[in-house]
């Protein structure tokens, strides 16, 4: 596996910088574009990994999948489902139209709008929805290093007009139960952890593991959960471009415009890469290649 | 096996009418709303089935699946995605929105505008494309006696003023190569080919086995071709309940308005159930149901 | 009058090719570019003229005003506003977009939608709808060689993609009722209508003249009527710049991708102006101008 | 015309309460939905009315007329409309997607993200936009008692979700220059002047009056910037209805929800009736009847 992941490492790590950073947020804009990193964690309890796979990066929309996590592990009946749908989107542009025609019910929880109706749902539930987004990454990955970078999340929240009117037309339709503000500084917040690609991976491995391996054994979902939560990575992780991930990674997956994608390979591995430069769409362009290239050598996708 | 599919049919075959009938195809609302079959085959070559597994139904959009299919195997180079993406289309109103942003590229092969896309392409290939979808289908299915429902066909065709209209759109950006009329009455005729459960489910095995399977044991398709194709249809099979369907089932499919849904569970098994009530979204009420339960207690779910 | 006819003609006829052909329909490619007249038709029974007044051109969109005048004439009851409503459209993709959400109701009687359903109902009431529009404008401008240009009418048939998926449209919704190919040639026979703009002036000559004005000194419509016509001219005459040009004109009026335009000055004139080449909204470039200059000049803005 | 107008209050004014009032502005919801005023002014100077034409109510959206007039009094090269367009919107669902799809720029100066920007565009020139409105409409209708109703004001700011999410787009877009909630202070509190028909007829009648009439016999604004706003009104000033109204009434006008309506008769009367039952557009039932029969009557439609 090491030698696997060596291979992809000096295969894909970009010799100069490829796609695009994300101008609107600034601190994103100046991290190395050559960065690579890949870590493989495996429900056997051993983690390989390769480049630059110890070095924290912001998880942004990473997040997401840990919030919806702990929303389903804290209210296990599931009333989240009757504030956000379980559907692809298709374009940002549709998300803002599907949003007015379906009177405020987001269509997934990955989508912006329906992050921040989990996050309030959080926040209802918890009081501080960053802080326990935070403890329960810090719970998952072992590692009480973890934390917002609070100086970006400032930076970041200075910047939030879209995010800003989405959470007003959320409110305007009663779908946020907190005030705006509250929720989108939760919002921001949990997007602004910082976490390596081997934390990522190791947080993520109870998704790989029928829900198992939470602190101290117990397990962090049941099965049925984590299961449904693949399934909605799958069809609705990857922005507008989840059917070319499916297509051509075969795995569910959430990516982050920090340029880090955590997939899941159910019943065996987590696989988290990490590489600033970003397609079109807002996905790695480098770790989507890699994750190309590694189940198409080993056969991982789950079709 | 056996047992579990009767207990199935026991379970989920509707004691009274559910759901709807499509209105738009009047044959379609002529059939028995309590009916219910289902069909299992394993890649070791075994099939069972319960209930009406025998009765032939009209196949609908999962012609969609196999004229997919004959695409790829035809044209390995793959030239029709420069045609059709591979993106989930959320509502049949955005995906008319979708196709005059996107100028005339449907957003994938399953929605009806990317299906009459990859009917023109078969065309343009074969010819006859209705009359090489139904040849495809009896040798995967290797029964002679399938064939398309001609009266149907012409009853449906007479009433198509909707995929007239998406068509000639297609056509006003170029993107069929046929005429209008031609490809309208290969599509419609594709989609009146009759089958049963028992035909469907051994039709798709390949799917399951890794592309393995054609008449006279030669491979249908290359082994990541089926990858891909299971993918699509995981994210984009169900019209605009991809999602629900892969949170509750799990597994990659595709229905039509006939009442049929035909899954697939990579490496081992296809699974076609059967039962003519419709709900909203336009899938099968009570075969959604009966692939909910069946991957609930099998564990068959790919997630 | 005349003295200022002539001044316009000469400050705004191009002296080289300014905006664009519509290379969709290849007959209205061969005009020249810099051809440019004006007439001025009083409601006294004059006309004044200037530069290009007398050469025929494809009155093109222009024919929808009288269309719908025809349909008024016809059935006074105005059962049409059940079937298409007077409100703006924005731009031809919410057009579209609306067509869908308000189930087949097109916006206005001036977008291609609403022009193919007063053909419609031209069609029911007259039988053929063509014939009667080219009969009607023979009455009216006392010109009877005004004929339809057959031949550019078979070729604009025969590139009608878009016109044919709207007409298909309307059809699924139930909003046509003649055959979708019997409207579809009629509406491109009246747009095919070749008229100069002296012709033209007279013609539309009753819609200044509170409906008097038809042959043998009979009203064309009653004054009511004439008054409504003029506003939803004003408010959906110029496709989605309908807000510029009341503002830069102040004018009711209708244009045509022939390059005409008519407008009407109430209880006193009507203009038509006449340049080929159009702006990136499908209006004349040279006779907005001069029709902006004149309006200035004269005064005779409406507000 | 006073017994014109006393006629037109029997007829009018409604025995039982009709259409809506608009529940989501609670002080909106307090007034008699049986109220119903009118008043003429003429450009003579004489004012005429009937009914309740000195009752004070709240003006809403009418405030945009006066904000847009002033802004262009103010910086008459007309910066204001690199900012902002002058066409019609279609309905507020197309108005969202527009801003989206054309970049922050929205439609016309009055739907509600258009009147945003003009609120920005005053407060960038002269600070405090609401005092500035409520200073030129007290010059303009020479009442002194003219005020924002400050607690409706902080009652409509505590829920203006809705144009919160609107002014956070405009800001994501860069087409606010002022702080988000400076703009919606500003903006709410222009829209909670309280004025009766009488005031509001001789505030407006420098549009009927070439732009004559400001304080001191100096002129308000060019005669041709009062034609312009003129023939915005007709195409965008009642909400999704312009056609409509035009159609009907044949005036250019601006309706708020509170129930006033204040329309222009070009070059000789302005005409305010106020009724506080809404139709579903959001235009005052009673009101737009009573326009409807005053111009069928008088013969006043531009058209």
């Amino acid at each position: 596996m090491k030698a696997l992941l060596d291979e992809l490492v000096a295969t894909h790590r970009p010799p100069s910088p490829v796609g695009r950073l994300p101008e609107s947020i600034p601190h994103l804009a100046d991290v190395d574009p050559r960065a690579f990193g890949i870590a493989v964690a495996s429900v056997d309890g051993t983690i390989a990994s390769a480049g630059d796979a110890d070095v924290p990066f912001s998880i942004q929309s990473i997040s997401k999948l840990f919030s919806l996590a702990l929303a389903l592990r804290e209210e296990p009946r599931e009333a989240l489902w009757e504030r956000v749908l379980r559907e692809p989107s298709g374009t940002a542009f549709n998300s803002l139209v599907q949003l007015e025609a379906e009177a405020g019910i987001p269509r997934n929880p990955f989508i912006n709008a329906g992050a921040l109706v989990v996050t309030d749902f959080l926040a209802e539930l918890l009081g501080d929805a960053a802080g326990s987004v935070v403890g329960f990454l810090r719970d998952l990955s072992g590692s009480s290093r973890l934390a917002v970078d609070e100086s970006a999340a400032r930076a970041e929240l200075a910047r939030s007009s879209r995010n800003r009117a989405l959470a007003n037309f959320l409110a305007g339709f009663g779908n946020l139960h907190n005030p705006v503000e509250t929720v989108l500084e939760h919002y921001v917040r949990h997007c602004s952890i910082t976490m390596s690609c081997r934390e990522l991976a190791r947080a993520g491995l109870f998704l790989a593991n029928s829900g198992e391996g939470g602190p101290g054994g117990a397990p962090v979902l049941p099965a049925a959960q984590t299961k449904r939560i693949n399934s909605v990575l799958l069809t609705c992780g990857m922005y507008d471009a989840a059917g070319e991930f499916a297509y051509r990674v075969g795995l569910p997956g959430k990516s982050g415009v920090g340029g880090g994608i955590l997939a899941v390979v159910p019943g065996r591995y987590t696989v988290c890469v990490w590489s600033p430069g970003l397609d079109a769409k807002g996905n790695s362009v480098a770790g989507t290649a890699a994750l190309a290239e590694l189940t198409a050598r080993t056969g991982w996708s789950i079709f």
